[in-house]
């Protein structure tokens, strides 16, 4: 099915567009009525992100509410943990907890490598929002980083510091390496199922990168983003390696299309670091969607005259607050495709 | 009274010394069974902060049992916000908590400027403890940044996004502007009043430096902390900034004597950036300690040869992590001692 509006497709691959494309991340979530209102139909997040047919519903609602230039399938990156074997819960206002980890090399044997099979209601998922789409705009797949995934495998919870996982890089980098690799062969097989299932491009979130240093994040985490970026031809990919500063040079180097900034990233710099081949996609504050609409222009405005209209995909820094106004954010996406160099 | 090892106040200001000085963020703390023995006998972590005698005494501890270079005021960011009208409890293995907090104008009203006579215990705590050391070493009185205090005091709590102090400052700057003087007219009394009773150092910690974009963190943090450091001419000023990558050249024109740097600010690229005048404080990640003693000499080792042996006091990136083994707090410090260019 060709798509109408392709925008984001051809700017992901470096092409020069007639406007500069804008999404948002975590634009499919509790920012919209509708979400909420299926949020409450189902017993708790992890039941909506397997079943199909209401992921695809909440995946679609902000092209229509928010004029979106791209949907992005609504699931979570703790998925492929669970099919590699670690089920997790999602504790409500306190996110994610693994009953189990793993933390030395027998607690390997209780994962196995998992993929598009094991991850079929993803794939469904994926189908269902492509018919839904019906070509209006391109679907985004995703997937977590190996080194993000790590981190919650071995650390069961979200952490401030995540010392168990940087413990185990430190004191037994052979079972690191293993688990990591594990991770990566899973995760391959699992956008290349969401790309056979439909997706237009694929992100890979590093929401962690920012707790290492730069040598052993490059070690422990680049390393695997670049054997994933290098499996995956088929459709442009986006990397957004959330506060690795250090590392922008190395981003640049990476065998993807683009490169996502977060909103502490100086944008002028890292398009010196990162060089003049990349997309770079990104990076307005989101907390900015709190002030006045004069102040979400003035600093979109701001924002896209930093970029230059060329090679840039808008988004916010980070994914959306859920208590953000959906006006603000709306106003934010009108005063993006209303803007022209 | 004479200091009988004074390398870290020579070191801070500029001076050559025979060997770079160390100390530990968070050597005063739970991974010494001394203070968690005097830990246990009160009913908690406030009222530890509030007993100076015991408060010295956890103070002191780290000099003998781990043989660093500096004592550092066993205390806590948020008595400031507390003498200024807002109280709060530190809840086991939640962190602190604000009862109230301010959002408005009207909650200033609530507040009122304080210093080091609302603050008495901690005068008494220092004075204790410079009794205790005897001119062994130096002592470093702290305080938190405006910002950092801003963010709990209209928090509430630790959060991983802090959207209701960002939002404050794009909704309504009058009033962030109005409560981030009150504070820092606060700190200044606070940091004088420390000076009075014996600290020969002060370091400002901004915890929460990295959450802000650039332009928005000089305005509203920088300003203050600058405000802060014109103030104090008595001693050295140390100003830890974590995570602020952006604002790195920024730090560099601070008026004061020494930046700390986080673990993950690449060295040689701090000290481009912030130039060849400040003295620079770091950097070591705290889980390397997590490591084997091999693993920590060589990264103690190459961090000692990036900082290059001049104008540096050696340190972690941040705290000590509260699970660490003592014995290898002090083998990172022996290596840091034994270690010439």
């Amino acid at each position: 099915m060709s798509l109408k509006n392709d925008l984001i497709i051809r700017a992901a691959r470096g092409e020069n567009t007639e406007r500069t494309p804008v999404w948002v991340m975590r634009q499919a979530g509790r920012i919209l009525k509708g979400y909420r209102q299926i949020r409450a139909q189902v017993s708790g997040f992890v039941e909506l992100v397997k079943t199909p047919e209401l992921a695809a519903e909440v995946t679609v609602q902000p092209v229509d509410l928010l004029g979106v230039d791209a949907a992005i399938i609504f699931s979570d990156i703790l998925v492929i943990p669970e099919a590699m074997g670690l089920p997790y819960v999602m504790e409500e206002k306190k996110g994610p907890r693994f009953p189990q980890t793993v933390n030395r090399n027998d607690d390997l044997n209780k994962l196995s490598i998992a993929g598009e099979h094991e991850l079929e209601y993803v794939m469904e998922a994926i189908r269902v929002a492509k018919q839904k789409l019906d070509g209006r705009v391109p679907l985004i797949g995703f997937t977590g980083a190996p080194w993000t995934l790590f981190c919650y495998m071995t650390e069961g919870k979200g952490s401030k510091t995540f010392s168990v996982p940087r413990k185990l890089l430190y004191s037994d980098p052979e079972f690191s390496h293993k688990l990591l690799d594990m991770i990566t062969e899973s995760t391959i097989r699992y956008l290349k199922g969401q790309i056979r299932a439909g997706a237009d491009l694929v992100q890979i979130f590093d929401s962690w990168a920012g707790i290492l240093p730069k040598p052993i994040y490059e070690a422990f985490s680049l390393k695997y983003i670049e054997k994933i970026c290098q499996s995956i031809s088929e459709v442009p990919v986006i990397v957004f390696a959330k506060d690795a500063y250090a590392s922008r040079a190395s981003l640049g180097k990476l065998s993807c299309d683009v490169i996502g900034l977060d909103w502490n990233m100086d944008i002028i710099e890292s398009r010196k670091l990162i060089g003049p081949d990349k997309v770079l996609q990104g990076n307005l504050d989101p907390a900015v969607l709190y002030g006045s609409n004069k102040e979400i222009e003035k600093h979109t405005h701001r924002m896209l005259q930093e970029f230059g209209g060329i090679k840039h995909i808008a988004n916010l820094g980070h994914g959306v607050y859920p208590d953000t106004d959906p006006d603000k954010v709306r106003f934010f996406i009108e005063t993006v495709k209303n803007f022209s160099n």
